[in-house]
């Protein structure tokens, strides 16, 4: 299991090489590093005996489907496309993970047809639009992304064309009634596993997510003249709300708050600022939970004009609801991971992930690796080898219970 | 009175059509509106039997010498650069009512010399350095500034000499032994005669101002997968310390202070705050109040940035002592406006003004008119006729004052 384990890592660092900016680890969807990276997996999925295509959204398929099993089968999935300077694991090591796994199948003689995807795009980065590969294979894309343009103009329409493929033959990549279930493996790109010394952990769902800009609107003065009672400075009220969010998702389990961004005006050392803009991001596993606190946290911002007089303007920019995971597979996943003796984990996860909309359309679970540092999304991203290698094990007996359900 | 009052605002008016820019009001230094300006101060000081001269650093000076006074004089006199897009009275509504005291003290036959300035420089706009005339009258120009580049790179130097001025010649424009003591008067610039109802006030001092930077580090990390507990966040760290800034000067008494400026990295909806970067501006008039509220506030910034594992480095960008009126000057002016029935009424100062760089020569007093609005620095900014009246009539009282001191 452990030459499974370095080889994952040594193919992650291998298909790292293919990037759009030398010296930085940069691959957006369909630009030619992607076209490196399909020769490379299409070559290890032939060598592994499994029939290969490209659907017509740039998803690298292989289907390993040995003698004696059924048609119906597991699929295994990440995404190959990354931020600009990335590290090596996000997505990547997914990919790399479901091929290990599936000569881990061939040599068990698991009698369990898998389908690997690799999904081509899932950060958004080239047409500010995520999940491009899971939404198609999930039945969920919409012909109007096709319109899209990239920041050079081009459409997404005349990327796929010029990629060699047909987007009037995207319908075709959803998958059939044949897919009975899904796995993604992703590192958990945040510090909880670290903090707690486990190395991996069963994702219970895709946390919820709301999106929200708040304007306090009051008087730019004279900072010298305008004495402290006649004032109606808008950071000020801005900056007493900042930390009754932190406050209150503090005090609320599992909900995460931030106010990440904003932005003050005139923003001049010698004039109360007259207006304050601030982002929220609230997340949190349960729907209800996250719009109680939104509710709470907008009739706080509300409270607080209205003692200082300002003026509060809000704008709702994202709602998404939470994704759970499937509960039969999850348990799957914690059973496989107290088999190993390793301890129970299960956690939501943060951020979304193809296995979000790969739920929409069949029973999905996802299994998170320790994220050293909490680092991803920059070049120092790291995985350990024992973590890698845990994930194999509880994967491979996952299959195992997968190829007894399917029999 | 009132149609001395009329006339100085009327001439307010007059003056404002000189500008750079037609349609807004901005007059910097030595500028060719400003030779517009001179030429009507001219014309009116020379109307009024004043003589005139244009000193080295291009204040304008007019000398009223009645037979049978003193050599021994009263200087009266404010600015008359803008700043861009400025209003009509900030600093400009000094030097008109100083002629028009002229033309009263003239009607009233007091026996006293008057040496009107209009000073060329208060507001830093052209060469980023303010009181450039006033240093010269005060004897505090340094001949460094002389190198300074305006936007355009030409240097004070040059801008003296193109005006046909003779930079050598700016130690001749200090005062002498004969200018006995000083009066400002200048529009309050805040809200705080407006607030109480009253029309003027005695200027007790020039508040003495620090202005610093903090700048508070955590670690920017993703807003979904970090939870609070494993958070460095540098804005909320920030959000609390400029709560208790304005928590603070809200308890002392006297003291402003203000975050005006934030600066956040990478200010992004989705990602914790890995820096911010606050101004702080403290403003007393009383230097070891101020000494002693920084001291408070830097100690509460570095508990914060413990208790939450933030780095804090805090860098003093200016201090500036606070300077006092003359005390026997500025009883002469609350005396003046308690004879005339108006409520006696002392307060700092909280903004730079001539007065303070002149106060370094000379006894000098300082005579605040209600800001309507406090609006200042702006089209908007205005004066009432009631209040230029009021003005006028302390201003008698006060020559009438300093005529029977210097006899």
């Amino acid at each position: 299991m452990r030459d499974h384990a370095q080889n994952a890592i040594a193919e992650c660092l291998r298909l790292a090489q293919f990037t759009e900016e030398p010296g930085r680890i940069t691959r957006r969807f369909l630009t030619p590093p992607m076209r490196d990276v399909h020769e490379r997996l299409r070559e290890r999925m032939t060598a592994l005996g499994m029939s290969v295509s490209i659907d017509a959204a740039g998803n690298m398929r292989g289907l390993w489907q040995p003698d004696g099993a059924s048609e119906m089968r597991l699929i295994i999935g990440s995404h190959v496309d990354t931020v600009p300077d990335a590290g090596a694991y996000d997505g990547v090591l997914g990919v790399s993970l479901a091929l290990e796994l599936v000569g881990i199948a061939k040599e068990r003689a698991h009698a369990l047809a898998i389908e690997v995807i690799a999904f081509s795009e899932e950060e958004g980065v080239r047409f500010g639009v995520p999940f491009i590969g899971s939404r198609a294979v999930a039945g969920r894309f919409d012909a109007a992304l096709l319109s899209l343009k990239d920041s050079e103009g081009v459409t997404l329409e005349a990327a796929i064309r010029n990629y060699g493929l047909d987007p009037a033959r995207i319908p075709d990549a959803v998958l059939d009634s044949r897919a009975a279930a899904m796995l993604e493996i992703h590192i958990e790109q945040g510090p909880v596993l670290e903090a707690e010394s486990l190395s991996v952990a069963a994702v219970t769902g895709i946390v919820g997510q709301t999106r929200m800009s708040l304007r306090f609107t009051g008087h730019a003065n004279h900072a010298g003249t305008t004495p402290m009672h006649l004032r109606h400075d808008a950071l000020a009220g801005a900056a007493e709300w900042i930390s009754s969010v932190e406050r209150l998702a503090r005090e609320t389990d599992s909900l995460v708050a931030t106010a990440g961004k904003i932005e003050v005006e005139p923003n001049a050392a010698n004039v109360i600022p007259g207006a304050a803009t601030v982002s929220l991001d609230l997340r949190h596993s349960n729907d209800k939970e996250r719009e109680s606190a939104l509710e709470s946290l907008l009739a706080r911002a509300g409270e607080i004009a209205d003692r200082r007089g300002l003026r509060l303007e809000s704008k709702r920019l994202m709602d998404q609801p939470d994704v759970p995971m499937d509960e039969r597979l999850t348990a799957f996943l914690v059973e496989a991971i107290e088999a190993l003796d390793l301890p129970q984990k299960r956690m939501p996860s943060g951020a979304g992930h193809d296995a979000m909309v790969m739920a929409a359309r069949l029973p999905t679970a996802m299994l998170f690796l320790r994220s050293p540092g909490g680092i991803s999304h920059h070049p120092d991203e790291a995985v350990r080898e024992e973590d890698v290698e845990n994930a194999l094990r509880v994967g491979d007996k996952f299959l195992e219970r997968i190829a007894a359900e399917l029999k």
